[in-house]
């Protein structure tokens, strides 16, 4: 997700496109009980019209890469030139304001997580008294299910107001963060075997990565879990009673998913606690082999060394029996050490 | 324990049965002051009768791998679809909820701690003014002292009420924590004589793996606590003033157990701490032992390969107190070695 | 401190008396200004008639050894069974809890602390009008100027009711952390001094267990603090308004006390560190030694061998300055690597 | 940012100017919806007559070098000795302080990052009903922006009061924090580079030296962000209701802004732990190759040394195809010895 | 600092004189706007008949030696016996408490800083309407200037109550700290040079202690800036609503101070890991030199053992080009080895 900022100095009110976002794409869903269209806009004004019918409104905006669409967008549902920059400068912390008629609310979509990478996805949310606004970043989201639910003659969804489908998208957007927490544990359960298996900075690079990935994870969540919390708690307005026993839900996913993420972060670190003690453990192994073999062989080295050399006057060399005597030493010398070693526990497996 | 999760967009009021959960077995305890009556559920549906009587029920469910009962049971005991849910949908956190004519409580059992793990199992409680219904997830738990004493004539818990029940229960399932948790101590135990010992990565592993587990039996801990407070605060409508007393006695065992946990998490923190001290010592008696051998041994194979040279002017080599002088000065050169390292407390016992 | 848990499932108002804790030793003393006795009381039936004087009581309780004597203390003094439990059920956390007739307090006394080891003892008060009972685990305690200072006709303690009884030996019981606390700081400042000696496993163990010494008194100050605390602020009954000033100096000697506990613990945490540092810094020594000598010598030794050679035809061999020019080359060679190691700043003293 | 303190027990109201900071630049900047005047003053004196006027006035002070115009700005705008103290006794905490009619407000402006290092230069703003004086420590800032918007005719700026402009100069301080953090970030990740392509202490004096930058960056944020919210909650008089809406948006900023240097703080302190790791991991590695090599050759050398010795009576030296046969044997030892490497998985590639 | 403790089980009111405190050195000054005396006082009793003028009255007492005169002042200007005790039982935490007739403060007087070391000093202050007592445990200390101050005509502080003069030496003591926090900054980067100069346990000793000084200083700041606070807030009585101004000042010098202590704890902690790394960096360092010289060495040594051998049968022995072709194969078998050094980065500077 790369950070849109406005540069220094500049005018409210200024928009600074995020780089690479598609020309906006505009589908209106308006349904009631008996009703359901969905067509796509091609123009902010079209929507007009269908304001004023009694319809529930759902205008959905893919992509913010044309400054004009979006500030008709915003004329035409009175969005505060504050919060279409906020909209705009992604990415923005999950928060809420409440405007004169309706209720702004940021959250964000993640999705990935099979390779310790998350990708990431601002949602803005306008609610009004019988429509909804939603903008993303991208083409495409996690937003299929409720489309078939509205489009779904019998389902309950048609019944009710544009809160309740806010509420239904938000609850869509924190189940979505489940199966990608779910990832990055799965990452980080495979990156505890290599550690014990012992691997190089390959693994250490990978499991660094994957922590940073869960700090950005737990950045979205946090903030949205108070996010939510305020809506209940402040009794905002656009949300009817019925919705908040709702939206208590969408908090309660909020703290399990916050907790998943704070144990993957506390196993994450002591991974990499892990890691270290590993590393050493091999060291020591390593260390050792080294001095077992080194230390039982430089001794024995040395002597032979000794009785190379060609002195006129040794008198060992010309014994008949210096050589048998020697090799014994030698034997002797290399049990004691071996002994020594055993009785440290240096040959105790692991 | 497994985590049961919906599908991403899923309707609210779908349940996903949790893999391997048993088909319910429903026990239906009936009693008052003077008779006592148990007898299994074939059928929700034969439970209608008892809740028109005087006597307090307790409806226990054991498993629960059959949707349709579940939905008949909830529709008796007038369960909110969101409530039916979290109770299938294991593992919640625990947390208490008030609906108008009950009040839900969600709590997890724990199990073993032997071997470093521990077995959870969620139960859910609805408290209702006469009656008591339990869900737990498998078939097996820790309430056969309190079935002992309902089923005895003399014990006061008979002249008590659903509420009083609740509590037992709940007391119950706090108590088992204890010996759990002390066996997880045990374990810490057995691996801090282990990292002293030196042992390898095994013990790295088996102490890594403990502290993930008393995370997680953190995790169950420390939201009953806050759960038990909330229902003394609260004043939760379904407990009686005294009953409440009890509570207060449950939530001290809640902040003793949770305190136990604090205790060992630190332990672990700081013995793997120890386990990386330990390996740096080892690594460093490997080293003196090393260093001491080669530095030694090192110069006198020097000078015994300078005099294995065949260059055909080497004057010492024809003297004849050469051999014996350079035993000689090979000695001293050991000792001054020696004496270095013992200056500078290399001998010194651990 | 053995833990003292009742079986799960117990009915409440069963004792598990603790573990090797003698039979109670009960001793009374009553007094007033002018008057003073202290005897031992055979049964507690013998109380009864004391409590019916104008003179204040105190029933001071030396083990718990004996279920049927505590529950006639109970009766005598109206304990409620879950408070009897709480006294019995050793160890509690400190808290205080009132009742309709008296105010129930429980502390833990300190011992010891020399080794790095110290002894707890639960101390229990039960604060009446015009009474005080104490119970504590084990015979022994720090209250003997207690006794002197009532035993002594002008002291100020005979003039004060229970209230002020139980502040002064609440003092006491404070007073007596700090020689321990002490005690520990010393074993801290001793093994500052092994560490920085290099010494091995020992030593490690050692802070090991005094850091977790540190957090068991930690445990026991912490919630005495609060106590004392709750005592002054909610204005706890049985307390006199002119008693409650001394309570706020006790409330000082807590907060002390719990500093200096935190300071230990810091010093703990960075000398585990240092431990840490030292023993790389002594490794890094030793194989400055090993390479220092290796590197000299594996070059020169490489040479001496070439030529022990046998081959038929080696020019050098039997030139006649041979020998003398490579042992100039020798003696260069050292020169250069000393020269190198000395530029590296091998040599520089620690 | 050098620390200019006061000598101890100084009276207050003595200024110590801070070293090196130029004589004080001042200009004033006159502005209604029509007209506006930018010119230098060089006498404090002269800014008297434009206060009476009905024009908006910025009067922007570059320098603090002389003691006496500072004085005499302190009596013309009625500022607290206390006041002007802080104003030149940099660096002082962000802060807010209401006065009877102005509000005080101290700022830091951050400038550079890019070799982790930044510049700080405190901005003291004086708000009152209809001018603003802001202090700068030295010449320079990052005011162009508004400086060219105050010049523009049709700029809404022009139209707003004093609040407004003092709003538009703080959001420009804080939009100028983002680039110095992300030139920060941007230093971190090249360091993560250079910390797993394993350089050595230049990494790590640069990674402990960005690290130290980043917590100064903290402390100069946080308590602005305080500082913001304390303007916005206690609803300062010299702001209006407009204007705090836009200061909302100032305190997001300084949230986000903070966010990010705590995700730099949390990354910095990852990268040491894997610089640790990579040192070990490094460690490893040549500790393996020594290993392998001594111990295959150690043997070896010592079998060759032994058949180089010089005993008369030696049988194996006189047989034929002794030779032949050691070295077979030799290669037999090798292949043993790196079938055992293999085996422990030493030579598994990074 | 010694800490001065009574005898556990100690009378309230019983005073242990802290050991080698010398005897009370007492000095009155008296003042108003026209006149100013300064005079030794032999006997507390001397001072009754000042307090009876007009006169704002400073009785400074240096040293707590001799209990006598302490229970005399305590009497004059009736301190409670607790509060005696406090002044006399050092150190106490920074702290203030209300009396019926004057206003008590504990605060501590830091010194020196240049060793790594701070002198701590306890200044309790006593602060009525008219008068002010001050009892230190030395004599010295930072209020020359206050009584210089006090000694000219034509100063302020002359013109104000006791309370302003009460404020003056706060500040006085608050101010004092920075310099000696700057010592200690200091001593930290001296400490930081020698970390990457790679010193040994000096370094770390060192390092050690003044993290330890730190957190003494620490546990000065923190409680006295509580303890201004509460001044401030709570509308002591005994400052007058003009001086409560001042002790914002106060108050705000205390959270710099606050602040620049942990940024040096901060920074100290940060500098024992960097410690940690530098030492395994040399470490590595190390053993690559070891490793390069052992591994290209030891095969040549091996190869010339080799030849060295007496078997009668060597045919390459016998040969003529065996030797140069042997030095041939050695060189090659080097640059090998040195390439594969190469390859793997093990040359790179530092």
């Amino acid at each position: 997700m790369h950070r849109n900022r406005p540069i220094v100095g500049a005018e409210p009110g200024t928009l600074f496109l995020p780089e690479g976002s598609p020309k906006p794409q505009i589908t209106l869903h308006a349904y009631d009980k008996r009703s359901y269209t969905s067509r796509a806009i091609e123009h902010p004004g079209e929507i007009a019209r269908w304001l004023e019918g009694d319809l529930t409104i759902w205008v959905d905006v893919q992509g913010l890469g044309d400054e004009a669409t979006l500030w008709e967008l915003a004329e035409l549902f009175s969005i505060h030139p504050l919060a279409i920059e906020d909209i705009v400068h992604v990415p923005q912390r999950p928060k809420t304001q409440a405007y004169d008629n309706h209720q702004l609310l940021f959250t964000r979509m993640l999705s990935g997580g099979h390779d310790g990478h998350v990708g990431l996805e601002q949602v803005s949310f306008i609610i009004g008294p019988q429509y909804l606004v939603t903008f993303q970043e991208r083409v495409g989201d996690v937003f299929d299910s409720i489309r078939r639910r509205l489009s779904s003659e019998k389902n309950a969804l048609r019944t009710k107001g544009a809160d309740h489908l806010a509420y239904a998208l938000l609850d869509t957007i924190v189940d979505a963060y489940f199966p990608v927490i779910e990832n990055l544990g799965d990452c980080i359960a495979d990156l505890e075997d290599e550690v014990f298996a012992g691997n190089g900075d390959g693994t250490l690079q990978a499991l660094s990565e994957i922590r940073s990935t869960l700090l950005t994870v737990r950045r979205s969540i946090w903030p949205l879990r108070d996010t939510v919390n305020q809506l209940i708690r402040d009794d905002a307005e656009c949300f009817g009673a019925e919705v908040r026993i709702f939206l208590r839900d969408v908090y309660d996913h909020c703290v399990n998913a916050s907790e998943m993420v704070e144990a993957y972060r506390e196993l994450g670190a002591s991974l990499m606690n892990s890691y270290l003690s590993v590393v050493s453990n091999r060291m020591n192994e390593i260390m050792k082999v080294l001095t077992v073999m080194s230390t039982i062989f430089i001794p024995l080295t040395f002597l032979s060394g000794l009785y190379g050399m060609n002195f006129i006057w040794m008198p060992e060399r010309d014994w008949k029996w210096s050589y048998p005597i020697l090799l014994g030493v030698m034997l002797l010398i290399s049990l004691t050490l071996l002994g020594f070693f055993k009785r440290r526990g240096w040959f105790k497996g692991h």
